[in-house]
């Protein structure tokens, strides 16, 4: 029977100007020491950066500043943002970017209260019991990190990528412009899109019970993203398309489709290896994976799964066979994922070889619940990541 | 372009059993002096009342009561609820039943904390600002109240049936067992079905921006009642079919589904008159005003949304011309009104007449935003009224 608990604490404020009109009201309600968390710099590229420090300053708001955080971001620059809080009675955490600076910012907020490393909470060994508030201002549609309680930390010397969720770790408000996005290149536009994706796929093809509200909302969000993300990779500043994007990366994965479900995803664990092995950009691991475990995991008591995702999301005939269906939903998604998106299709495409092959497959095992979709052993993945070559 | 605020801040527990598990917990995080608001006495026959009195006595919380809150909550009731509050000290409010109870037990924690009378509350005349917490328990699936910041409120003196929107009238925390429905009757199943599917039609005919998305998840919602309400409807404790239902009345109007659009709606208001001069059940009146409502409206311009309704919710043939489609459109919610649900189908015989009609047009006229999907006048109204005859 279906039993869950949701809440959506984050305060969304979306549309074309949000930042400029309600950004310093919301951090002053939270403090004005603020630090503020962003990547490689493309934001200052943007204009944005500039544009929010001068709202910052015109406000009284005083900044530190934690740059360089990485596309799957790094442990490190968790305990260095948590230094920068502690020597200077940082009051706010001010996220600008994409899931990676926004998980980081959120695994320095919860780290200011934990006396021990930071490591502890990525990994679970200890328990978040509290964080500095964070805003987030996105930049990408892609993790669905800006509405939800989930940081995902990668550890370079372990070549260990893991996720941690608390309640403490939604966002206390998230700024969605979606002409924030215009800039993103083709290259992340396909990715995140493929993440967003992936993110209901998991869901939708998962144990727990089917709740049929879900399914269609499920089924309604996927259709959003092969019907904008093209649209967004012909005509970048297209704010219909980027909008849909914006606000489907937030439902993907916010615990709303996810209720009645068990939460036991596959391809991101098997995924997480490629990003904590050779850095690879996580949507395209998403986008490699997913066909390959969607077709090994395929039988005779899951097809109606398969036959579902079919007929619903690509309207391939309902009249056929359920295996059927399900082969030609797989080809569908590929045809998606490498044509439409034009990620690349294969590891040796992406330069990695067999040489981790056996390393990875048995994190991802370790990683994936028994209580997964079809539950996999090192074996079982090790052949998923063959077929990946 | 798209440009909306959200966010979802009730707490919700859903599943079998929520309420003897995390009821006392919840209602204690805020207090231990309870005002428990109900309404006709149906909670003391399933056994629901003993059951959370006597897990509200074993936790030391002390209770007292406001019951006989009508369907269609009058203002003197929200009155008698502040008046015993403030002699009391009640620091928190318990609402178990349907929207009306949980309607009435919002507009006692806004009027606790004002000064004046409580109907200045409901009628805008003044702003909410503050509320004591509220707690909900939900028995009946329909109007959506338990995650929503909306109260309707009715006035008998002057026959005002109004609606108040503030963010202090989100409920702190709602608990949602489909097994409490269980025992609504087939009357109630089928006029909370028919609400839960207004409150979805009304937002997708309205102006405002289309976002793909929203549209998507709105079909999926109403797609939802209609697979499941026949089913509650045979098989009352079908858990399935209740739990659904009861999810679905959530989103149908927690803000989600309305981003991008203006909330400007028409059959609501149009109803509300029947309410408050009829005491007509909400669920009914909206069933019997909807299908005229939509046939009155169809023009040129709009009927493209006509189109979608009908091809993407009932599933009807795609190449007919639009106007075609409408017309099946609204002739399949008929059929799934009067001939699923059971509803009546008419003003007639649901006794009443044509006496008000003029009256009703004229207050309906002045609730009708200009913004409305097609724009009404009192005679618009008016006609609408005289084709549900």
């Amino acid at each position: 029977m279906f039993s869950f608990d949701f809440s959506l604490p984050t305060e969304v404020y979306f549309g074309k100007g949000v930042t400029e009109s309600k950004l310093a009201e919301t951090i002053k309600r939270y403090g004005s020491k603020v630090l503020s968390c962003y990547g490689g710099g493309s934001i200052k590229k943007t204009g944005l950066y500039d544009n929010i420090m001068s709202i910052l300053k015109e406000n009284g708001v005083t900044v530190w500043e934690l740059s360089g955080i990485a596309p799957n971001p790094r442990v490190s620059s968790v305990r260095k943002g948590i230094d920068i809080c502690r020597k200077n009675g940082v009051e706010v955490l001010l996220a600008v970017g994409g899931g990676s600076v926004i998980d980081c910012a959120k695994m320095v907020g919860a780290g200011y209260y934990y006396e021990g490393d930071a490591w502890d909470l990525c990994s679970k060994k200890a328990v978040i019991k509290g964080s500095l508030p964070l805003v987030s201002v996105l930049t990408l549609a892609a993790t669905g990190s800006e509405t939800n309680p989930t940081a995902v930390i990668s550890n370079d010397e372990t070549s260990d990528k893991v996720g941690a969720t608390s309640k403490f770790l939604f966002p206390k408000a998230s700024f969605l412009d979606p002409t924030l996005t215009y800039s993103v290149s083709a290259f992340q536009t396909a990715a995140g899109s493929a993440d967003i994706f992936s993110h209901v796929l998991e869901t939708y093809f998962n144990k727990g019970e089917d709740m049929f509200m879900l399914d269609r909302v499920m089924e309604g969000i996927m259709k959003t993203v092969m019907h904008y993300a093209p649209v967004a990779l012909k005509d970048p500043s297209n704010y219909e398309a980027r909008a849909n994007l914006m606000w489907a990366s937030g439902w993907a994965i916010n615990g709303f489709i996810q209720g009645s479900k068990v939460k036991a995803w596959s391809c991101h664990p098997i995924e997480h290896q490629l990003s904590a092995y050779y850095d690879m950009t996580h949507g395209l691991g998403l986008a490699i994976v997913t066909p390959r475990w969607l077709r090994y995991c395929l039988n005779a008591s899951n097809a109606e799964r398969y036959y579902s995702f079919g007929v619903n999301v690509f309207g391939i005939d309902p009249a056929l066979d359920p295996f059927e269906v399900a082969s030609r939903a797989i080809k569908a998604l590929e045809e998606f994922f490498y044509s439409v998106l034009g990620l690349k299709s294969n590891f040796t495409d992406s330069g990695i070889g067999d040489e981790k092959i056996s390393e990875m497959a048995e994190k991802a095992a370790k990683a994936l619940s028994p209580n997964a979709f079809v539950p996999l052993k090192k074996e079982d993945i090790e052949q998923i990541y063959i077929n990946c070559l």
